[in-house]
C-alpha cells in the first residue's frame, strides 16, 4: 500500500468537491490502486468553511505555513485561485520538496516556466490537469502525444460561461438575459468579466502554448477579444449562412512563429466544434502521426474539477514527472498577419450614398465583398445594421477600412468583426 | 537512462507503422523520457516484408518462437490479427515473464480475461489502447477516470470503414460506390464483411464493456447489425427530420443488467456524434462526477495505431499496472427490451388496401405511428417504399408486427428499423 500525505489549501466549490470526492473513493482507490490518500490536513482563511464541512480542529488552520512546514505532508492541493497568495504557496511549497497541484490557470499562465523549473530543481511533481478544461483530461493526454507526435495546432471552446451564453442566444434570448441565466445556474460568477471578455480563455491559451509547443508568453502578447459586443441578429445570420459563432482560444505553429488568440469565430455547421454547446467545452489538437483528436466534456464544475484533482494526486506516484518541453526560440504571430474571410457587422448612420462610400472603400483596399445584407426597411431608425462578408483578406487590412468608416462618420458604435475559421 | 527490449511481431500495415515510428521517436524518446527503445529482432512469416523494411537477417526471424525464448526481450508487440496463433502467442509472451501489446481487438474481445489473469499472475503489463479507437487513447481515459468515478455508459462511432460509407451517402453517393472509394483509400478492406456487418465495432464493445463495467461477455451475446441494408432514400429522410444516420456501438448499466448493441441508429444533429464524418471515430463516455466525455479522431490507420502502440511501450515503464476491475455479475439486458422511437421503411407491394393494413396492424399492437410517408406515384412499380417513425415502443413489439406483415405477404424484402437513439 502506497500512500499520499496531503494537506489541502481552499475549501471553495472545488475544495469542497476534492474533499467530498476523496472522502467518497478513498476505498476504490486502495481497492484498485493499492493507494491510500490520507488528508492530513485542510487550510482556509475562513474557519466557517471548515466548520461547514465538519473538519475537526485538529485537522483544520488558517495558516497555510502550518502545512507547508508539516514534514508529514507530501503534496499540497492549492485552490485558492488568484496570483499572489497562490504564487507564494506554490513556491514554499516546491522549495519544501512537497508535490504541488492545483487547479489555478492565472497562476500556472503567468508563472507556470518558472514553477515548473523549481519542481525540476527539487524532483517533486507540478501538476495542473483541473487548471484547463476541468473534466477533460487534455493536458494528460498532449503529454503522452507529445512525446510522439508534434503538435502542429490546438484550437478549442474552452469557457463554459461564453458558451451557454451563446447557446442561449442562439434561441433566441438576449445577451443580458443569457448571462443572468448563467449566473443563476451557477456557470457565471456574480463578476464574470473574465470569462467574458476572453482573459479565462487566454490563461488556457497560454498554458497550451507552453504545454503543446514549448512557447511562453503572456498573455498581454496575443490577441484577446470576448463576446460583449455580439448580438442576436449575428448568431441569426451565422446560422442563415449554416455556421455558428463561438468564442475560440486557438494556438498554431506557423513556420517559426506562434499564431496564438482569443475571439469569436465562425464555424461551419459541419466542424465538430460548432455542435459543442450549452455549458461543455471542447479542444481539438491535431499532431503529426495521431491526426486531429478532439475531447469534449464538462469545462469545469464543482465535480468534474474535483476528478481532475483526484487524477493528478494518483499521478504523484508516478516515476515520470511532467516537465515542460525545453523553451523554444519561437516569436508571436501577429493577428494583423491572419488571413481569413471575415464577418462584419457595421452600424451605419441612416443617410444617402453612405452604403455606396462602404462599398468603394472595400473597392479600394481590394476586398472582395461575398455577401452584403441591409434591412433599412424603416427609414425613420438612425443606424441600419449592414453586414459585409468578404473573401479572404487580412486583419489588418480590414481594420484600415473599419478606421477609415469611423473616420468619415459613417459608422457609429462599435463594429463587431469576426472572422471565420475553417 | 531506462531500457525497453523489444521483440515485434507481425510487419504488415500497424508493423511497418510502429517500425518506422521506433526509427523516427527513437532519439526524442530519449531525451524527453529518458526511455531507450530498443527494437531487439522483427519477426514475420513472410520474408520479404523484413527485406522491405531493409531489416538485417540477424535482427529478423520468421518464427515467434526465437522472440519468446530471447531472454534479452522484456516486451513483446503483436500485431499479426488473429486469434489462433495470435493468442497462442499471448499465451507464451506472458508465461515467458514478458509484457504483452497488441493492437489485436478480437483477440482481446475474445480472450482478455483469461490473459490479464495471466498478466497480473506474471505481474507483467497487457496492454491493448491500439484495439479500440486506434489513435483515440480511449481506454488510458477510462483507467484513469474509472478509479475516480463509476462508467453509466458508453456510445459511440467505432469503425470508420461505415462512417465513411455513410458520409458518402450522406453526399448522395450509393452504398456501393462508397464502399468501393473506401476501399480505393485503403479504409475498407478487400474483404469488408467484418466492419460492415458490425463484428468489428460489437470486438469493440466487447472490451469496452469490461474495461468500463467489469462486465465480460462474448459479441454472440449481444445484437449486432450493420449496415448493409441501408439506402440512400434513408439517409435523406433522415435528414429532412433533423437527423443523421450512424452505426453504433452501445452499453449501459441498467440497474443490475448491462445494456450492449451494434446497430444503425438515428442522432438528432445536435448530438456530438452526429457530425462526426468521413472515416473519424467518437465515443462518448459518461460517468459519476466527470459527467459525459467524448474523444474524436482517427480510428484507425497506419500511424495513428503505431503511435498507441508507443503510448502502450512507454507505459510498460509505470509501476500500475493496467488490470480489469473485478468482475461484477451483471446480467444482459436483451435489445427486445429496448424501448424507443423508431424508423421503419417497408417495401410494400403495391396494392390496394395495403396501407391500412400496416395502419392497422400498428394500432392493434398499440403503437402510436408520428409520421407515414409513402411515394406511389408510379403506380407502375411492383414495391413502394412506405416509412414510418413510431412513438416510444419496443424492439420486441415493433418486430412483431413486421413479422405479421411478412406473413401477411404485404411487404417484401427486408424492411430496414433502425431505432432514435437520444
Amino acid at each position: 500500500m502506497r500512500k499520499i500525505n496531503l494537506g489541502l489549501i481552499g475549501l471553495g466549490t472545488i475544495g469542497e468537491g476534492v474533499f467530498k470526492l476523496l472522502k467518497s473513493q478513498k476505498n476504490r482507490i486502495k481497492k484498485i490502486y493499492n493507494i491510500d490518500i490520507n488528508l492530513v490536513k485542510s487550510c482556509d482563511i475562513s474557519q466557517s468553511l471548515g466548520k461547514k464541512l465538519k473538519i475537526q480542529k485538529k485537522f483544520f488552520t488558517n495558516n497555510y505555513s502550518d502545512l507547508i512546514n508539516d514534514s508529514n505532508i507530501d503534496t499540497i492541493v492549492e485552490l485558492i485561485g488568484g496570483t499572489t497568495v497562490a504564487n507564494k504557496i506554490a513556491i514554499d511549497c516546491l522549495n519544501s520538496g512537497k508535490n504541488f497541484i492545483t487547479a489555478n490557470k492565472a497562476l500556472i499562465a503567468k508563472n507556470g516556466t518558472y514553477l515548473h523549473k523549481l519542481a525540476e530543481k527539487k524532483n517533486v511533481h507540478l501538476l495542473y490537469e483541473a487548471s484547463v478544461g476541468g473534466g477533460i483530461p487534455i493536458l494528460n493526454s498532449i503529454e503522452s502525444s507529445i512525446n510522439i507526435n508534434k503538435i502542429k495546432s490546438f484550437y478549442g471552446i474552452m469557457n463554459g460561461t461564453c458558451n451557454y451564453i451563446l447557446s442561449l442566444m442562439s434561441h433566441g434570448i438576449d445577451f443580458e438575459e443569457a448571462l443572468k441565466n448563467a449566473q443563476n445556474l451557477g456557470f457565471a460568477e456574480s463578476d464574470p468579466t473574465l470569462d467574458i471578455n476572453g482573459t479565462d480563455t487566454a490563461h488556457k491559451v497560454a498554458i497550451l502554448s507552453r504545454n503543446c509547443f514549448g512557447f511562453d508568453t503572456k498573455i498581454e502578447k496575443f490577441h484577446i477579444s470576448g463576446i460583449e459586443d455580439i448580438s442576436k441578429i449575428d448568431i441569426e445570420i451565422a446560422n442563415q449562412l449554416g455556421y455558428k459563432i463561438k468564442l475560440i482560444g486557438v494556438g498554431k505553429i506557423k513556420g517559426d512563429k506562434v499564431d496564438l488568440r482569443v475571439h469569436l469565430a465562425l464555424l461551419k455547421n459541419s466542424n465538430p466544434l460548432a455542435n459543442v454547446n450549452e455549458e461543455f467545452n471542447a479542444i481539438l489538437i491535431d499532431s503529426t502521426n495521431l491526426g486531429p483528436v478532439m475531447k469534449y466534456g464538462y469545462g469545469a464544475g464543482m465535480m468534474p474539477t474535483a476528478s481532475a484533482i483526484l487524477s493528478d494526486l494518483i499521478k504523484t506516484l508516478s516515476y515520470y514527472k511532467s516537465s515542460i518541453q525545453s523553451l523554444k526560440k519561437y516569436s508571436s504571430f501577429s493577428i494583423d498577419n491572419l488571413k481569413s474571410k471575415f464577418y462584419l457587422r457595421l452600424n451605419v448612420k441612416n443617410k444617402p450614398g453612405n452604403l455606396a462610400k462602404i462599398t468603394s472603400l472595400f473597392a479600394k483596399y481590394l476586398i472582395n465583398i461575398e455577401k452584403i445584407l441591409q434591412d433599412s426597411q424603416n427609414e425613420e431608425i438612425k443606424n441600419v445594421p449592414v453586414i459585409i462578408t468578404t473573401k479572404n483578406t487580412s486583419y489588418k487590412v480590414i481594420n484600415k477600412v473599419i478606421k477609415q468608416l469611423d473616420k468619415l462618420s459613417i459608422i457609429s458604435k462599435n463594429p463587431l468583426l469576426i472572422p471565420f475559421e475553417d
